[in-house]
């Protein structure tokens, strides 16, 4: 398959490399990237064993980088592309971004903030399932591996 | 009004000298402290503006401080005392740490984590109100200097 270097594919598979990142070190594997102007501004990955934080999950990693690579703190023109969908404190980051748009892969029906009505900010706009199996699949052989 | 060192006020009070430091670097004065084991393993001050970053709130930044103090990413033997109603993003990161009691000063109807049913762990007891009249008239009079 070849992919458009804008499509929302390709940004996912940035993210999964992320996500493969957070493997390597024997995190719960998710990756993050956030694209403005069609361009990668922020590139994260789970890092809350290596950093003993539950706060390091990929995405609020990614919104910290993305204000400072912008100069503000407010990411309303940015995609957020993460493997998994946002958890809770994620989407309450991402509200307070404002952030355009969040591309998720894998749903995450146990912890997922979409099963929670109204998390997020009224002008942020959902895609999920971009990638899913793939960022699914890297999720559940590290957990086949923790059993 | 003598406080008992232990007391629900005295930690409050605490917090509030917190939010006190927020409101000299013209933040939104909202302020933090974790305790455990009857003392103060963290503090923190909202810093969203000087750092630039949505995520900074007072109680992030104190969740992230106190599992460096313990060495540990849970806080189920800790308390979080915050001079305001914690927001979706820092209520979904006590469900990640755990937190065993949350304990704040002023209602946030507005952003309040409370308006939405389930966000916190399950095993976190919650006390609010306390000092809610000095907590919020503090961020009244933030907010009057702003309009």
């Amino acid at each position: 398959m070849t992919l458009s270097v804008h499509s929302d594919e390709h940004f996912m598979k940035q993210a999964l490399k992320e996500a493969h990142r957070a493997l390597e070190l024997d995190e719960v594997p998710v990756g993050a990237v956030i694209v403005g102007n069609k361009r990668i501004i922020a590139r994260a990955h789970n890092l809350t064993e290596r950093l003993n934080d539950v706060t390091a999950h990929a995405e609020m990693q990614a919104f910290t980088s993305a204000a400072e690579a912008l100069g503000g703190k407010y990411l309303k023109d940015c995609t957020l592309y993460v493997t998994l969908e946002p958890c809770v404190m994620c989407a309450g980051a991402s509200f307070w971004s404002h952030i355009g748009k969040i591309v998720y892969g894998a749903p995450d029906p146990k912890r997922g903030y979409s099963k929670f009505g109204g998390l997020l900010h009224p002008k942020t706009k959902v895609k999920g399932g971009v990638l899913e199996e793939e960022c699914s699949e890297l999720l559940k052989s590290f957990f086949a591996t923790k059993r």
